[in-house]
């Protein structure tokens, strides 16, 4: 099953989503209102409100229920990415201008603080506490995990295992708890709940990983962005970490980081990565965690949900883009 | 009764939230924790956590219950300070070096994200959710008023309303709900938090109009920035705006609006400012404002709490710096 048919087998639910998206970031304030909507116009595959519906299909679904926990974890991956944009000084996101570039830093976190505070206005809807405290608290582990981007920005001085903690707090996370959530607000049961974590958590691992190889091995047009854009700002991916301790080149790369030259050869050292090993390393390891989600799938009833997140995760290592 | 006094009374109560405070933030991710504690430690009124503690004197008083409530609103004022000063370019706060002079913008803009999520994880705690809809709208209202900032930076083209409507997001807001939230954890009457509202409300409006006259009448050593401050970096308070449309100076101000050339003239500006009749006008109002707070307590039970808040509302207007 393709996403294409999994989405269409959801899709007045998504554009429902999509419409109360839209509703949600609605304010008499002009620029604010040009500035969030600018992002969520440029699209996106709304892969966290997808999350939010299969995992409430495990209790009670209702669809009016979900919306106020699918459109927060949307709005907040959004409000990351304004932010994200502003420290990585980028120019485009998703083809089109970014807000910062359209308008200016000021007006690019601003917004970013306004979609963040709108997504808990929505949460704030539903009066089940649990579901705050987990949104708040996958909120403070993103904050910690964006910081810590900042912090091993072109440092080589990183683990396997600092890469994985990041991408954890950075893209799993979120995903986890979309699972998670959809199935706390169905009221489905907690042995439920926390197995739709874990699907959530290991597809959010392997969905980041492809995206870290993608990044490599892409080419402009698929990507939206120059390919090796993480390494030309100087965000260290798993590709690029297994080369530089583990890969064909690491002795190039092992001399550059002892002169302190790195910096100056990233066209040069992304051909490197390209070329290596470490690209199929990570290809592995995204698939151990597909594997893992699929184990965590195995024993639930065969229900089109369980089709759908199946595919789900099959789609996820075997996109091109 | 003057301010010593009160906070004297409630000395334990407040230290204990300065404690909550502190412990809200902790964290294992290093340079998140000093740049997030650095402006704690800078101090600061703290004026928020005691009109929490003022405001659920009209229930049942619980310290451990209005920390929930006490402990982000403080945080959220801290967090949108951060984030201010990357706007403002600010290298000074409560004289000592800004997150973003002392790290850097990205530092700083994160740091507010991470602070303002741990307002949220830590009001998570309470089960009320008319609190939470309370505090996330206002939220949202914060992050309204800090865009119209934005955008009325440096533009002449405002009313005394724009500014009334920027300095209620900006500041009177949270006062106001600081009260209310005092009073809705407590478990006080409709009316009493109604009463609490408008109470925080005024004496909010009067807090920031004098702030904004102090900013002009204030010596360097007073303010610990350099009087004139909002007008050089372009932000047109009510004493200004006073000057330019209704003052003795309003012909040389508007000269210089025609001419394109006003922030060419910023310091001579000041000086007009500071002689003119809206700085008296500008007063006249906030007095209005606190005439206003004491007729919202004035049918209140005589109690320590309406005592307290009687006195912060004179100190407010009273104050030098």
């Amino acid at each position: 099953m393709n996403l294409v048919d999994i989405y269409f087998k959801m899709k007045k639910d998504v554009q429902y989503i999509e419409d109360e998206l839209e509703k949600s970031i609605d304010t008499d304030v002009r620029e604010l209102y040009q500035s969030s909507t600018h992002l969520l116009k440029a699209g996106g595959k709304r892969i966290r409100p997808v999350f939010v519906l299969l995992g409430g299909k495990w209790g009670h679904y209702d669809v009016k229920v979900l919306k106020h926990v699918a459109v927060p974890l949307e709005l907040i991956h959004m409000a990351s990415l304004v932010h994200d944009d502003v420290i990585d000084d980028a120019d485009k996101r998703r083809g089109k201008d970014t807000v910062r570039m359209k308008w200016d830093n000021k007006v690019a976190m601003y917004a970013g603080d306004y979609i963040f505070a709108r997504a808990l206005a929505v949460a704030s809807q539903l009066p089940n506490p649990k579901l705050h405290q987990i949104l708040s608290n996958a909120i403070v582990e993103v904050c910690k995990g964006e910081i810590e981007q900042v912090k091993d920005l072109k440092n080589w001085d990183q683990s396997f295992r600092t890469y994985l903690r990041r991408i954890k707090r950075k893209t799993a996370l979120l995903i986890a708890i979309s699972c998670q959530l959809g199935a706390v607000a169905s009221g489905a049961s907690e042995e439920l709940v926390r197995k739709m974590y874990w699907y959530g958590y290991n597809v959010g691992m392997a969905f980041q990983i492809t995206d870290d190889i993608l990044d490599f091995t892409g080419t402009e047009k698929q990507l939206g962005k120059p390919a090796g854009s993480d390494l030309l700002h100087g965000n260290i991916t798993l590709p690029a970490l297994y080369t530089a301790y583990h890969g064909k080149a690491s002795g190039q790369f092992q001399e550059w980081i002892r002169q302190n030259t790195f910096w100056e050869h990233t066209d040069e050292a992304i051909r490197l990565v390209r070329q290596d090993e470490g690209i199929a390393f990570s290809q592995r390891l995204a698939e151990r965690y597909i594997a893992r989600a699929h184990a965590v799938l195995s024993d639930l009833p065969n229900t089109q949900a369980k089709t759908s997140l199946t595919g789900i995760a099959n789609y996820i290592i075997d996109r091109k883009f």
